[in-house]
């Protein structure tokens, strides 16, 4: 086999089904065969002792997105990719926003030259709908579903974002007609403003505040309402960022039903709590934990493990949506400052998601390093439009590999993160998994925590349908 | 006991709890004792063979209610009590409704003055909040809960009423604080106007699309949003109207949760359906039918019967809303000819409520006669601040009673009832068990069909605050 | 009104469903009249500032029963009575027991015998089928049931007592074909008797693993098992002493299906914990505590309170079963003494039950005083064949009644107890609300605590059939 | 590659989670390579246009098993593995079974005996424990474990098999603390014996009484009755073919609350009703579809259906246990023929389970090809210990593989089928998707339906531990 690239040898290959013993051969990109021994490549990688599973695919990533007045969002393509492949990810999905008033297609455009030339690794485009006009319902849509942006997220709170339930409606049935997949975050506008207000009132404006304005029943509620304007027109829908119990057991309600209602998890909802945001004293420092939904308690950190265990879940995501704190860089601003409604709605995470959901999940026996690929990466591929060519190891698909020690501990600092952000929440938290090499299309992006890829090495995804958006009765 | 005005000899009592042979003595209008033998009263009714029970509370009636241009309620105080007296209800609870952009209580005085002097049987008002402003809140709401009107009723749906969500949250706040009792009208305005929109431009506008318009799925939505709603402010509600399984679930399972939410029901959603809408070929007689929330299914019928049976409804009552169809009085408006959505929404039923649920209910089988008095009177009586002065019979209470003939057959027919709407959506329905004669505080208001009351005997009742609207934290 | 044996003037009258002033006049032993002033009687008791309520029924009580070698029960007839009566009961139904290989009828006539002149109060006898031959089946039980003892109890655990899966199925059968209402106690022999070896082999001999020997797992299962043998066979069951969550959510769930599935609870299961087996150190002190099913934790009696308020449970009666723990009379074995194996299952608990429920419930606002009087007195008169004659405040009712203080505190103590046992497991508990005056059939039994009544006034009850042994399908 | 024997060209490879396109090269009986191209094998079989999947595992298969007086078994091991074969299976997993009264081991030993030499696929043993001595849980298990026969079956009903609760828990216990997984035929025992009893006297003794004699709630009673043990103890249990709603609700229940408890069903529930017992004018042809638990209603098949999407269901097993009807090879005995009582349970099915889930499941767009492959192979080599030399096609598994032909439509009948039976209830049922070629370690077993493999290819296989038997708290 004198004309492959490369060969991985040695390591324990791991799928969504499959955990094998196998060297894997690599040609212009993609995997070209698997075999108990692959010899004669150009270079080889000995992964001895390495679990070698598909790359990490984070289809919930914020990069370089608008964030109003006073807000610099602390990663732009480069950073955010370079991080997200320090943490074993070779693809991500960030989102490009409609803002309100304009075309969503000239936002797209817009989102296009952030990242061209920037990325370390591959990217597609979800989009965001904040003004469904029926320019951008009958034909801003259609045209950018067929350019490869084949999913698009709404909101159901916001105030620059949210979404009347007839607008839901409306999108919601173009998602149908089209086979675009909706995603959806799932919290209750109204609620969460009249809450907020009552505690402003109240003078309770710490970190801590954010949370108690935005309780599970408000993120229940919005839940319902998707699940029913998606059973009405009989439309599937993902619902992102599930936090807690309530929510879960709403989707998982819904899917007893037969409906099609997915769901994402993420690593702050089976780490932290709502006492995070609480500080020190209740001081601004509980504002580096603040995120939407909020972190919620123990028992609904147990019903995500349940829901993760049972398939309420198909995909875990980071939901990375970095910020400043306090650097020479950015900072939290003196608005933020004053009251909880002013700081910014996001955690960075793209880094750190595969290790915590290994340490978590795999090495303390509560999933099987399969259910780790399927949630980190397969159903992403899958769910998305980017599979077979990403989220497995197979022949043919395109050669994006993590090399993984299980056995390496770690103890989550900011030095050691790629990121943007001035911190991360997880700052001290120990994990025992690691990503040793990431592999793009054959390349190595990162070794040992060393960058060793290049901005532009990554293209942009056109994807195809999500064959999760057929509708029931199609 | 020479002083006795009146003495009901003979008879079964049947309370909420009780079924007992005794005799009734009635002194100054209230219940003076109840014995083995009452002698010696100045006036006496053999009720051998009847039963003797509280006489109804219809807790849901629109009388004389403003309905927009072009239509004319078919029944305002006078005829919508005489109806209800006839059939074997003693007292009713209409809607004094706020019109968007007045004062409530301008409305409510108006209201008053529309009653007075009118009614055959007592009567009370509940309220319609349409127009939330902060003096509403804080200042008409509290100033007429003190007058006596101590419930109120806010509607997610219609033109003309709808609130949002904030709105909501608004008035259930001041509920809680005041005390008072919310009942909802639990349908989703956008997802109503979004179905009906499609409908329309798809041509499909009989009578029977008014159903399509609004599926169990939006009630079902409305109900977890108003219950959602409520468990974030610690609020007990009262949903009204309840039509099918969907909705009927969601309350089931609130009230599982320990939550006070409450629920009623109405005859139309135990013998009607969605079909009775088609009329004949799908012309306008299916107009006659139209009601909101809809007829559902007999799946939906089972689930109702479940809910009376399980306790999940408190009270049973008719939504009466009697409009006309086709005759001198009035008719069907020339644009309500045009599609469903013209349609006024409502239909009489005042008069038939009680026959229904007797014949039903406990000549089937289905409930016992303690379970027919609770729902069509005591549990009315206790949860609007009626009870003990109405909703049993016992010494000390109003002499509200109705003689009931357990046997009786009767077919339901326009002519033999007494409203004011020109036809009865039961036109032809046969019942077991019909009222024989009406008595109000002691005073015969009809008997056999003929009617002895006058207009004014009825008097306006302050209602004491509901007990049932106590939050769980109080 | 001068042929009036006694007058109760000045309380306040609370029926299961009304609260209401006015006065009593008994005649004949029996309630001639309600009225709102009562004069003239030969006796008047004053009721000022009381309440005056259906006299209990506990209908679940063990007395003299035969409870294998070295163990006595510490009450008969005639001290289980008194106890009843001064703890507010007019009527107890205690069980006349089958013993294998014996005669049923036999047994009972024997249980005459043994009541026969003894009693303070009115009693009835549910039976005991512990040996279900086709002469007990067919013969036995029809004429037993003809006589008044319309009830029986079938046993899944127990040596002596345990009926299995076919011989269930026989009984149920019986009971559909005569109406004879079941009662089931719900426990699994086999797990329990493996569980038992297993800890004794282990040498956890003491009374705190009788609780761990028959987990709430164990009498889930058996209340499911019964449950699918009457939905089989289309038979309304009642199960008894149901003590946790997983139990009573089986039965929600049951009568969520529409089925017949009745169930009561007790005061242990609402107070006790498992841990109060504990004793000192792990003593056999705890065996004062030993009771089937044995208490458990908080979130059980949580569940039970779900459990009273939302329906489920429709009786709530003290299973007393008085034993000797250490006292002249008797006291606990040397065997019992030596595992929990052999301590003899049950507590007494006749005269404190509705103390109990009252302070607990009532008092502290988790029920109302209708529902207090359901659950005592009421529902028990109904569902075994004594209404209307007791369990209601009503003309031509037995003057079974209650004076009760709704606000005397009092410390429950064996000293102020009246039962044969020789210690309480309530010792030190305190209480809101307390009977003052126990009436039976006009005759005042208890005073203040001081014994009026004489063994013999109270006689043996033959009742009717059950209205709720109905089938569904009858 | 010259030293390969085999490559599979041209076909597209499916794994329970992966569809590619590529090659196969096979060397050995073992998977060499996966790879776009695979050249110069031995020999080479053109997939074009076939799927290529993991041969099936049928893990419920009844062979050669003593079936009590004048039964005959119809299959034995050559014809049984000859079916399976032509049916697309590779490896089979038929019951050893203990007779009561006899040593298990000896037991096993005589089914080896039975194997040895005739099976044309690799096969496995379960083994059937019916008389749980202590000599059998605590040395003939273990050895036999150790030996392979890593799980076992128990019985909760039948004359011959079944086993007590005590019994039930002494076997978990075992299973515990072995690691074994457990396999229950969960029917209750007592009601069936009671209603067969109950139908005889009534003279219903057409096969379609069988049904009648064990109803849905028989097998969700015995269902929750395994789950609760299972639960007590910790232990996992596999409940076998799920026939309808009520136990897979259980089931779901279950796993809802985080129990390991695993779930089996069959072609016989999506497929066949209760009333293809009836036969022609409920003759005794009926007899031809009677099995243990029987087929239900649509809707029970609609709940299976619900099972297998929702993960409640981790295998798809025949349950083939083969008699004859009618035919010189043997016939339904004089005594089956008056009463189902006395009818053998079992139909065949081994060869026509996965062209019927394939057509029903994939063909008509309920489940993927993805979860055809773990429904029908994957996960029964990962639940038995089999992963990953079974079950999946990766380099160094067996070279086990069906080529399938997704478009092809076959009409199942007898005369095209390869069992013993003379008849297969599916006679005309007509499927899309069927195998074409059957390879087992890489050799061509069955070709077009015509047989080229010989008796005594297979081999027994030697099963590991299955890591689904570990217990929670492990």
């Amino acid at each position: 086999m004198p004309d492959l690239d490369l060969a991985i040898r040695g390591g324990t290959v791991v799928t969504a089904s499959d955990t094998i013993r196998c060297d894997i051969g690599i040609r212009n990109g993609r995997i070209a065969l698997l075999a108990e021994a692959v010899t004669g490549a150009a270079r080889t990688i000995d992964a001895s002792g390495l679990l070698v599973m598909p790359g990490g695919i984070d289809s919930h990533v914020h990069l370089d997105q608008d964030s109003g007045p006073d807000v610099t969002m602390a990663d732009g393509f480069e950073s955010g990719s370079r991080s997200a492949a320090a943490g074993g990810n070779t693809t991500i999905i960030p989102f490009a926003m409609q803002i309100k008033g304009r075309s969503l297609r000239a936002c797209v455009t817009e989102y296009h030259a952030k990242a061209e030339g920037q990325s370390l690794i591959d990217y597609g485009f979800h989009l965001i709908v904040s003004d469904p006009t029926p320019t951008v319902l009958n034909q801003e849509l259609p045209a950018l579903f067929a350019d490869g942006c084949t999913s698009f997220k709404v909101f159901m709170t916001y105030d620059d974002l949210v979404l009347t339930d007839r607008q839901l409606l409306e999108v919601f049935s173009v998602a149908r007609r089209e086979q675009a997949l909706v995603m959806v975050h799932a919290e209750g506008y109204d609620s969460i403003k009249f809450l907020a207000d009552r505690l402003e009132q109240a003078g309770k404006t710490a970190p801590y505040y954010h949370g108690v304005s935005r309780p599970e029943i408000v993120e229940r509620e919005a839940a319902h309402r998707a699940i029913s304007h998606a059973e009405l027109l009989d439309v599937p829908i993902m619902i992102v960022h599930v936090s807690g119990r309530e929510a879960m057991e709403q989707i998982r309600w819904a899917r007893q039903r037969g409906l099609k209602v997915y769901a994402e998890t993420c690593p702050q909802y089976i780490t932290l709590t709502a006492d995070d945001m609480k500080g020190l004293n209740m001081d601004m420092s509980g504002a580096k934990y603040v995120c939407s939904p909020p972190p919620r308690d123990t028992d609904s950190q147990k019903a995500i493990w349940e829901g993760l265990k049972q398939g309420v879940f198909q995909t875990f995501s980071s939901d990375h949506c970095p910020f400043f704190y306090d650097s020479p860089r950015g900072k939290l601003s003196p608005k933020g400052r004053t009251s909880f409604r002013w700081v910014p709605n996001g955690i960075p995470g793209v880094e750190t998601r595969m290790p915590i959901l290994w340490s978590e999940g795999v090495a303390k026996g509560r999933i099987s390093a399969n259910e780790f690929v399927a949630l980190t990466s397969t159903n992403h591929a899958k769910m998305y439009g980017l599979y077979p060519q990403k989220g497995t190891i197979a022949v043919g698909a395109d050669a994006d590999i993590v090399l993984w020690d299980a056995n390496r501990k770690e103890t989550l600092r900011q030095e050691i993160l790629h990121h943007g952000s001035d911190y991360t929440p997880w700052e001290g938290f120990e994990v025992t998994g690691y990503p040793v090499m990431t592999i793009a299309r054959g390349r190595t992006v990162v070794e040992e925590g060393k960058v060793r890829g290049s901005p532009g090495d990554g293209r942009f995804l056109k994807r195809d349908k999500s064959p999760y958006a057929l509708p029931l009765g199609a």
